[in-house]
């Protein structure tokens, strides 16, 4: 067992007081609209077994757990082989979700100020049960309600064409170790008009909502995505950043006024040998007698008791287009550490970006964090990196709070995100699926889909949060 | 049945003599080397039943049709349901290639002209034997000798650090229709040092090659797709361009001077708009009794006749790794039409291209050309344009010539290659799937894969070949 970091000193640990409570990040009117949202919250829910979740089936001839209108997600198996790691083939349940959905962010500047439409969101996989969502966080079983339920509150400032000036409208992927090619439309649309803020709906300013990433738990994965493919200049920051050799050095990674040890020429034709490097196939295959795993009326888990189970709950939630629901959710296994190794190379700030493999991911690869694993499940001996950022003194902690994933598929998953300064002795040099690069590269990136995976994307919008 | 172009026409009609024959376009040092090459090439391709083809066998339960190296490739059934176009299910075979090969093209700059290293290759499925290929066009296991022949020449100027200045690195699709998920690796190297040519091979230089698109069935796929993804001014033309005020368009077009109608941010959210518009989904499934398909021992077709079939080959080849071999082959019924209107807006040459649908590539969609289509695949009626396309007056039709695609996997696959100027009356508004871009948006989305398929990085080629 690796012990991990308490999470509990948020923040530029070295730009802020380390006591980051919510209270010195956001004003009156947020806390007070999200208390009487927190209060209003009403959500049970409750595990129930597989083979009696409600509209889910498990198909007679390959096992897989599909809803029965052939809508929404089902949970299949995937078949691994590749040369990457030290595991060449295994075989795992994957959520396949081949519909396209929409996370979309409305802004809005008032009197020169950005503000951005934000939820307070039940999902039944949230361990605090609300959470700050985008404008709107919908699949497309959603929006076009196949579940015969309410419409979904504003949606057509993402769908009708004109209906405010689009920012970002990208396709990024999600958790490629638990989906299967799943992707969503990640949007910033800016309006003009005045659009009022229903019931569970708040205008925060943007500078705000970032300041609330240091917050445990709060800010969830769709806004981290969906503020990470915002580029950093769209709305510059209006309050002055922390002094100091390392946010200085921040500024020039996130605005690309520095210059970076490596050209975007250089960065892609890296990612090119990092994927051509390493064979990699997955292939779907039947959730039944899945080798390695264990199936019951009530959970799939893997017989070593590490990884994941599949387990399923019933969700009774009272501000959601329909007010109960069964579903099959994912539930790792032990909390995960994604961090960034950050060094500062001639005056400016390079993350250090692996070329990470993930089953699920559209082409296998994209860039993820310098670290990103689950330490239980590494028993032979923690993977690279890992002890460099958990050990890192707390002057190099440059941010460090527990986020969540997704509740709408993930059953309390939490990740420990940390932004670590390396110290001078870290090598310049790196192994060869690693590659230096400014937060300005990867925000150039995120112009396109597949790229930059969902965790480094949340921590590139934890690293605006000062 | 549609009457095809006669493809003699081949060049910048307007800007060409129209009896544009190898000498016209070619050097006598080319023309003499071809020539001899042409004479040397020994290549008897006979057909085989698949059933008998050496090293290759079909699995006992899926029916999928693999080298038993579980290398190269594999014939296996897709499964097709999608909300794009007419049909909205189908079965078919296809193609797996997961491994990634490299398409390489060697560079050299000699008193200041650019020159390529081309190949005279051989492959089973030419209709014409030999053709220009690029200087390394290696899989995966020819280039680890999975067949134990011999080492692929020049392979370490593209897989070795420091060997070249790397041009062009990016991963790109192969089509769509036959190929599952398979990319290659797009790559130019530029060298400083002598370089021989060995036997087979020939510096030629960079405008000479690109003249030489104008001759039918010349310059390969693989050629074409590498020349495409290098940009059009990384070797500026080293002679004067055609006059007129289509050609004055084009070289706007290319070299991103003049203004585009859609700035780089309107494609990508009109792009990301189309895939999320469509419903697409395509899952692996077994070769044996797919839906509509028969299978004898000879061959595998569609019990309608059209589409493509199966065929099985033994190759007897001089100069390759290998000097005999057996290997399936997809064989295209009909010749294909590969079409781009071509606008003149403000003075600057649009592109129309189209968010095409095909079930093997890795996001379902890329940017393909106006029309794509086999006619006789559509009896009820032609596709979108390709009626333009094909009764476009002489004077409109920019470029016309036959050109094939990949004949290590296709037998003799033939497509007519238009570049179509548009009439006054074309409109500027466009249907939802389409969009006006110039040649130099194109260019900058190869720096990425899986924007533009192959049949349009061919075309983008053939608009360089004055």
């Amino acid at each position: 067992m690796v012990s991990l970091p308490a999470g509990q000193v948020s923040g530029l640990a070295r730009a802020l007081p380390p006591e980051s409570y919510l209270s010195d990040v956001a004003g009156a009117e947020f806390i007070d609209w999200f208390a009487r949202c927190s209060a209003a919250a009403q959500c049970r829910v409750t595990r129930a077994p597989l083979t009696e979740l409600r509209q889910w089936r498990f198909d007679a001839d390959t096992g897989n757990l599909a809803h029965e209108s052939g809508a929404f997600f089902a949970v299949e198996g995937l078949r691994v082989r590749t040369s990457y790691g030290p595991v060449p083939e295994w075989s795992q349940p994957i959520i396949n979700q081949p519909e396209i959905g929409i996370l979309g962010m409305l802004v809005k500047e008032v009197d020169g100020v950005p503000h951005c439409l934000v939820q307070a969101k039940i999902e039944p996989g949230n361990h605090n049960r609300i959470q700050l969502s985008p404008t709107v966080q919908a699949t497309r079983s959603n929006y076009t309600r196949i579940h015969q339920g309410r419409s979904t509150r504003y949606l057509e400032f993402f769908t009708k064409a004109g209906a405010g000036r689009t920012l970002v409208d990208v396709l990024q992927s999600e958790q490629g170790a638990w989906f299967l090619r799943k992707r969503n439309r990640n949007m910033v649309v800016q309006v003009a008009e005045d659009v009022p803020a229903a019931k569970g709906y708040h205008w925060l300013p943007l500078t705000e909502l970032r300041r609330l990433l240091r917050i445990d738990g709060l800010v969830n994965m769709d806004t981290r995505t969906v503020l990470a493919c915002l580029p950093a200049d769209t709305f510059p920051a209006s309050r002055p950043v922390p002094v100091g050799d390392v946010a200085a050095a921040l500024v020039l990674s996130s605005t690309g006024q520095g210059t970076s040890l490596n050209d975007m020429g250089a960065v892609l034709r890296w990612f090119t040998e990092a994927k051509s490097r390493h064979q990699l196939t997955a292939h779907r295959t039947p959730l039944r007698d899945l080798p390695g795993w264990r199936g019951t009326p009530e959970q799939i888990t893997h017989e070593d008791g590490r990884h994941f189970s599949i387990i399923g709950v019933t969700a009774q939630v009272g501000d959601r287009e329909v007010a109960e629901w069964d579903q099959p959710l994912l539930f790792p296994k032990g909390r995960g550490v994604v961090a960034f190794v950050i060094k500062v190379i001639e005056g400016v700030a390079h993350l250090l970006v692996h070329a990470r493999f993930q089953p699920g991911l559209l082409d296998g690869m994209e860039m993820g964090p310098t670290v990103q694993c689950v330490p239980e499940n590494y028993p032979q001996g923690p993977p690279r990196f890992l002890d460099y950022v958990l050990t890192a003194s707390r002057e190099r902690l440059l941010y460090s709070a527990v986020l969540a994933e997704e509740g709408g598929r993930f059953y309390h998953s939490q990740n420990s995100y940390l932004l670590v300064e390396a110290d001078d002795d870290f090598p310049v040099a790196v192994p060869d699926d690693y590659c230096w690069v400014t937060a300005h590269q990867l925000t150039r990136l995120l112009r396109h889909g597949y790229y930059v995976n969902v965790e480094a994307r949340s921590l590139l919008a934890c690293l605006q949060s000062w």
